[in-house]
């Protein structure tokens, strides 16, 4: 039924920001024992990982507007589902983003001037790299992301240990790329705290909503002509 | 048998407590080379995930009164369990807090005034978070635990999974938390180490055992409204 | 075969003490970009983790006297072949701190009296711990560590996750425990190391013998009290 | 067909470079937040078990060269598919160096002075190490890799979760020896940043092609000497 797929699309993405860029903003730069970017890396990664294997069998669990588009151009998402399933995930992002605002907000020390986890290039990047590094390196990383989540959960791939490959990617992608846009590879993501701290953070948007959605419809074309015989479907697949 | 159940709920609390409490206590701030609050995140989870291979096919591996009340909400759990398993929770927690004493007491640095890995908000928030945020904190991170547990046991989730699923989503949580309230998202978890502490500890238990137990039923319901149909059930569900 | 089981417990506890106590040796302190003792607890518990996938189905990948012993009290391995294991453990710790002094000796700032990742009580104990917070520490955790092996090879528990459970349940002792002995719960890898140390660290050897066997065999006991049924045998198991 | 398994093995070590050296690259020196080695050892590793089940049933997912000379050893892989193999795993570690440096060069501060996570010896080792050493760390560590990769993928062993193991074991063979040699285990690993470099890098190449190859050669040989009869094969296997 679509309003169950899309109530988890909703709360999944709520989830994956709250999460990762919860734990960006609140655990990253904690005095002497902050989690640091690997920290935040993995809990990227485990926002994936755990509502992959929650409601994977609802919705498919993209909770990305990119991996919509790109298991669409991979031939395993219907393209009428799109809108729906995309206005489900930003919605989710927003009212994530407010959840962590409503907490982070409640220590003096709190400032949207840090940031709030938005993602950026230029002088926005946390490591100061160009526009044009930006572009290439949320390209590569989206197409490797879908490239991985088509390979996945192909009919030919090990049954059920696809949340662990794709939530595992999303933690390695922010290793990579955090010092260079704070990593987004997923446009709700960066829309929902964007949305929030306003200015440049809305300004740069649109590279986070383009970069994502190339380069995961290529990772899920590229797949396709590569392995386009699939013997089952399997579970983290919308239908 | 319902003994045996019990035994496995005490001691695998008591290994939540002495694991995740004993991290933080031990080895979060060691000098140079301290394992931080990533670190700390890991020990939690890993508690979770060790036990739940354990002994998920003896008692369901709940280790939380929040989560037998989650699970009972949701209709996966039997109310007239509950207070055997509450009471089976909290003294292992207790139980485990005292041998975590009985290790960490044998340094002369040691001091029950650096807190014992209790949970607070306010002057007692690791990051100064107020008793709002905190209590904001506790349901939102109880409520995602809950609808993680039941979606990962739920019978069209993949078999095997769900220990890796929520045990890694205890770790998220602490990644995200732990600056604002220690994290608790467990009532048993957060009597053990006050009882020790007393004073402040024990003034704020409270806020430790409605806030998860609220985010628990919510989370619990949620996921039961979200997806009622659950063809078998799998291997970790109280029974 | 014997021979065969044999070698497999000689290279595999040789791994785990070339890759976990090399992590300490050779990458703990590291300046700068150090694993600490969060790394060191990952590698140690990767060791157990690879080799149990890898050899699990020839020698069942004890790697340690301690879970030998403590198989054999929990009814699932032979007295009969508990000497030839021990040896073979033993042997294979010795080699693999062998392999490590070659590789750890090819920098000039090396030197045996930082330790070489022995364990230690009292002044040299990494925290300073007493002897008696050792022996607890050390008794407390091989006994959790031999309650989840029992449950996670047991015939109830899902298949083929053993590994996962039971590497991981050996980073989660050292996450909380490297601070009070530098974490042995293995007689086998605190004999390799000592040997080269000599001094201080085989006089206090007796007690990483004493203390871990004792738990191990309490552990075993405990699991098959609480789940004595087993309905068919599991992968990770001696036969 | 083989030029579809080409092209995955290209894919998939040029991801292979890009993920693992890119997190050394742009994140592991991070100021305050940096992963350190910890962290571009989870993506080392992170970087085979993604794409281990994106194309393991495509190519094999070898992604090295000693790893596909090993299996060879191993009585696993076909001689006369070892050219095409190790020509696309090359050609693929290039490109993906060469994606990294375009990101990379992005920002002021860069430089391929710092080294482009080549691996090296002597006065290019990260701790100094000498060759001799660098050469025992290489054949040890690559020699463990094939005994895990042959094990793991073992007829016997259990089914779906090689992915995990080989790609766990990476990241353990980086937590120990990267302040050796900067972990290589890899040569397509060490060639594609070390064309960049150029100077002492393409110098000290040829140690990082000989001890890998030795040391898989002689993993895969004493995995088959140890358990030669395979019942049936399993999913990452060239065929």
């Amino acid at each position: 039924m679509m309003a169950k797929r899309l109530i988890a699309e909703f709360l999944g993405t709520a989830w994956l920001v709250l999460g990762g860029c919860g734990s960006a903003v609140l655990a990253a730069t904690f005095p002497e024992v902050g989690i640091g970017l690997a920290g935040v890396s993995l809990a990227f990664g485990l926002t994936v990982l755990t509502m992959a294997y929650s409601i994977g069998h609802v919705s498919g669990c993209h909770l990305n507007p990119a991996v919509s588009v790109g298991l669409g151009a991979g031939g395993r998402f219907s393209a009428s589902d799109l809108p729906g399933y995309i206005a489900a995930q930003v919605s989710g992002a927003i009212f994530g983003a407010g959840v962590l605002y409503a907490i982070a907000s409640g220590t003096p020390d709190f400032s949207l001037a840090g940031g709030f986890a938005s993602n950026g290039f230029g002088e926005h990047s946390p490591g100061g790299y160009s526009q044009g590094a930006a572009f290439v390196a949320e390209v590569a990383m989206t197409f490797a992301f879908l490239f991985v989540i088509m390979g996945a959960t192909h009919g030919s791939a090990p049954k059920g240990f696809a949340p662990i490959a794709i939530g595992l990617c999303r933690t390695l992608i922010h290793l990579v790329s955090i010092p260079v846009t704070n990593t987004s590879v997923n446009p709700a993501r960066s829309t929902g705290p964007a949305l929030f701290v306003g200015g440049w953070a809305l300004q740069q948007l649109w590279l986070f909503w383009v970069a994502p959605l190339i380069g995961g419809a290529l990772g899920g074309v590229a797949y396709r002509l590569l392995s386009p015989d699939m013997p089952t479907p399997t579970e983290v697949s919308g239908n």
